[in-house]
């Protein structure tokens, strides 16, 4: 019960596409991750993901569109819907989503992260 | 799937201590409130909450000690610990816990909310 700093969470480490768990509650995680490039097109069976966005501006590509999502804002992802989020410059993101999310969900790729880092 | 931007959304009411529902997942729900003064003193029986400062400075209370959360930063309340949120300037939040969440939690409260809009 102590006031957690995401930014200062951020500045503990460098790689992309790695996240880490910075907060738990109610079988949900917090996380923060630095995103660049573009990630891999997945979906998540039972997770709704929430992004919101700290730095930068994110984009999330979905089968029929993309969004924009500038920093203050956050996107909602439900469960079973394809995703691929783009940073096409550094993004700095904070993520609310069941404890049980992977991070590729369906997909196969080799940024998959099993065993977060608690920050 | 739209950018979701708290900031506007706290431009569309002016009341304090009645959070509004902002978007909802995995049965939790994402609400913005704006707070000024104490409030009851309270805790919840089976919620989690997470209260992240978007602008101004809170404190919350707790039996033992007070907290100071600054602007971007979080802090969790687990459930069945007594608390007590002050704002002694206006402070702006947003709040990420289960839908079933009462704001007045066990306490017997005028500002008690049961029905919340959704903005």
């Amino acid at each position: 019960m102590k006031p957690i700093d995401p930014k200062q969470k951020l500045t503990l480490f460098k790689d992309h596409w790695n996240p880490r768990v910075i907060a738990e509650l109610n079988g949900q995680q917090v996380k923060v991750a630095k995103l660049k490039g573009d990630f891999v097109w997945h979906s998540h069976d039972e997770e709704d993901e929430l992004f919101y966005v700290l730095k930068g501006t994110l984009k999330m590509e979905f089968e029929d569109r993309t969004e924009v999502i500038p920093e203050g804002e956050f996107i909602v992802v439900p469960r079973k819907v394809k995703h691929r989020p783009i940073a096409e410059e550094e993004v700095h993101i904070m993520l609310f989503e069941p404890a049980s999310t992977i991070n590729t969900g369906d997909a196969d790729d080799e940024r998959r992260r099993d065993d977060l880092d608690r920050i």
